[in-house]
């Protein structure tokens, strides 16, 4: 009933950064993100034409103090009085506003509304924001132990290493094919190659790296939660991400190339670790991906490109199993053999992802589809896949409480 | 295209209270509001039939340092996988909800989904629920002023009575009405009539209160924020309140008396005060109640009954005439002259308003829509308006950043 019914017809965002929007309050990035968006629109557009927004933003409540961000947005856009709606499911909050927005549109509500994403994490410092992101899991249950966002990721992995004898060295790929990804994408906070970074650090320090795992093995890479060093976790970041969706019908007037959405699959799972039989796999991905496939009539194998939740890299790797885009068990050595990079099989986080692009929480789902929506379009550059056609996201709020695949057609 | 298309086949609350559920986390009232509803089904129902929820909350981050939970809730509730969205837009977050629920029934892409809101605002002192209520006002440019939540709405209620010659009389005779309305409510927080409140106190202080006005007039109802005392205000609650829709065609499996989402208007207004033409007015609301009746086909005249969202006094004065029940500057005459009474024309906050059923945020939108399910099913006990076909419901985010009306029919 809802697949294809509605299309994106523009889409914009912010650079993520961890400094750049350091004088801009989360609104001032939205206005920035939307005003591309609106100019992405082939045909042009009169932004009073939108009818509706879904706004999502994880914790603004604690990095800025500032709740109502439905009321807040529409106003600073000057889009008054349109109603207004905030999202949030964790990490994957922007992911759910798009859905929304489908859901609205597909009900006849309206033809016409914006989606998107936003977060100010610099508002904290690096501890008080790690607290912050911890309001995303059990408060009674899991949080007390003292664990952590990138604790709780790392123990995914060490199960994953003792499971399925993946490695370190693996995840460490993932975080290479990543920047280099990112090195190619004007919108990513970070730009550089781990090549690149490990000269630069190695002119600072006067050490001397022979190659970027040497780099990545030395304590300029520090330990965050073992195993995972600095490299395998995504930044903190600033920045904002939006989408205009229309009726399929009424997105004709505005391009001639509009991005369908196929496929939506978002489930809920147990929020805590301890209650999971398996932690080398989130099941409410697993199932995320079945309900999304099923509604867009695909296959993994008709993936073109992904976008996947890659917070740490384990999750990367867990992500392109629970898809079905590698067996169980062999997501860490696919990322190795370059079945991910730009070239390989599945290109997955040609954006640079979570951990290069950056991770602003709530704008990264609508960030993700951006991404989809440039290569989709052809529109990528120097990152672009060749004749991609079908391209899925996948988001996943906090270690797998939430998760949200979503399938697009051009 | 939506309207009457998706009904409400249970309604389920806990009591509203500030000490009641002082032992219990959020979740836990929202199990037992959950459990209510379920119950309420006519001819029963598995609950597994919930295909979604969507749940309403404000700021928990802030409450219980507890965001995610759109997870937390389908996993207490043994819904486990199905999608979860936490919904937020200030105090009218959970008839935003509401209205998200009915879209994606609307949409075709479910048949039954849960909706509710809960909010456990006892976890933190009254200075810091005042703070933690802030954040729905602009960080930027209004909180700053030092103003709070009652200060904006004593401002408002100020200039009412000086464009139109209202009163404090007028607001106090409110504060009685809806006392009394609750005291026939047992899900009410308070269920005291304030005559019966005078002379308890009065004992205690060893004082004689001529009748309800003087003890209102004294400093055993102190002020708050000129003109306003402790009785023009809702108080600190906690509580959830939960209703489940059923496409229409899907809700006759279930009962015989569903009732009808037949109208929604949900819009956006300026989020500070100081950027309205007239404190007097909420223009969000009254563009809202238009969208509503143009969706259901009604007029003011034709509705039976209506809750308003009366924080303080002066909202439920300005609601009325916002509404068109009342003309511009005759709602607080209305009310002092009983035409809102359970008796009067067009019975106002029946279950007792936020005033004295208690105000526990983002519950507040469906536990209105619980009251108007209730009386259009014949249910209301001692409160019951007779032959109620038509109820309205009116939520306002903050100061009038948010407002949605709703409208049911029988």
């Amino acid at each position: 009933m809802v697949s294809d019914k509605v299309a994106i017809i523009g889409a914009g965002m912010t650079r993520f950064h961890h400094s750049l929007h350091i004088d801009k309050s989360a609104r001032e990035m939205f206005i920035e993100a939307f005003t591309d968006c609106v100019g992405s629109v082939d045909k042009g557009m009169n932004h009073k034409d939108i009818e509706a927004l879904f706004i999502a933003n994880t914790v603004s409540e604690l990095f800025e103090h500032q709740s109502h961000l439905s009321s807040l947005i529409p106003d600073w856009l000057g889009l008054l009085p349109i109603p207004s709606t905030r999202i949030e499911t964790a990490c994957a909050s922007s992911s759910t506003a798009l859905e929304m927005g489908v859901l609205a549109i597909a009900s006849g509500m309206y033809d016409m509304v914006l989606v998107g994403g936003l977060e100010k994490m610099t508002a904290l410092r690096t501890d008080e924001v790690t607290w912050a992101l911890m309001s995303g899991m059990d408060q009674v249950y899991e949080s007390p132990q003292g664990v952590s966002n990138p604790a709780l990721y790392a123990m995914m992995g060490m199960a994953h290493f003792k499971k399925y004898g993946s490695s370190w060295d693996q995840l460490a790929s993932i975080s290479i094919k990543n920047h280099y990804n990112a090195s190619l994408n004007p919108k990513a906070q970070y730009q550089s190659e781990v090549i690149d970074i490990a000269k630069k650090v190695g002119q600072k320090k006067g050490l001397s790296f022979k190659n970027e795992m040497d780099f990545l093995k030395s304590d300029a890479n520090p330990y965050v939660a073992y195993p995972l060093r600095l490299f395998d976790c995504s930044p903190i970041s600033d920045g904002a991400s939006t989408l205009i969706l229309a009726s399929a019908k009424k997105a004709k007037e505005f391009t001639d190339t509009p991005i369908y959405i196929s496929g939506i699959g978002h489930t809920s799972g147990t929020m805590s670790l301890h209650d999971r039989e398996d932690l080398t796999t989130i099941p409410a991905a697993v199932e995320a991906g079945k309900r999304a496939h099923k509604m867009a009539v695909t296959k993994p194998k008709d993936i073109d490109l992904a976008m996947v939740h890659d917070c740490f890299t384990p999750a990367e790797m867990i992500a392109t199993e629970d898809l079905g885009f590698f067996k169980k068990g062999e997501g860490g050595k696919a990322a190795e053999e370059g079945r991910t990079s730009l070239k390989g099989e599945i290109p997955i986080n040609t954006d640079g992802g979570l951990k290069a692009k950056g991770h602003p929480i709530a704008a990264t789902g609508t960030a993700m589809t951006h991404e989809i929506w440039k290569q989709l379009r052809g529109e990528a550059d120097k990152r672009q896949i060749q004749n991609a056609e079908t391209g899925l996201t996948h988001n996943v709020g906090a270690t797998g409480g939430t998760a949200v695949v979503q399938i697009f057609k051009r």
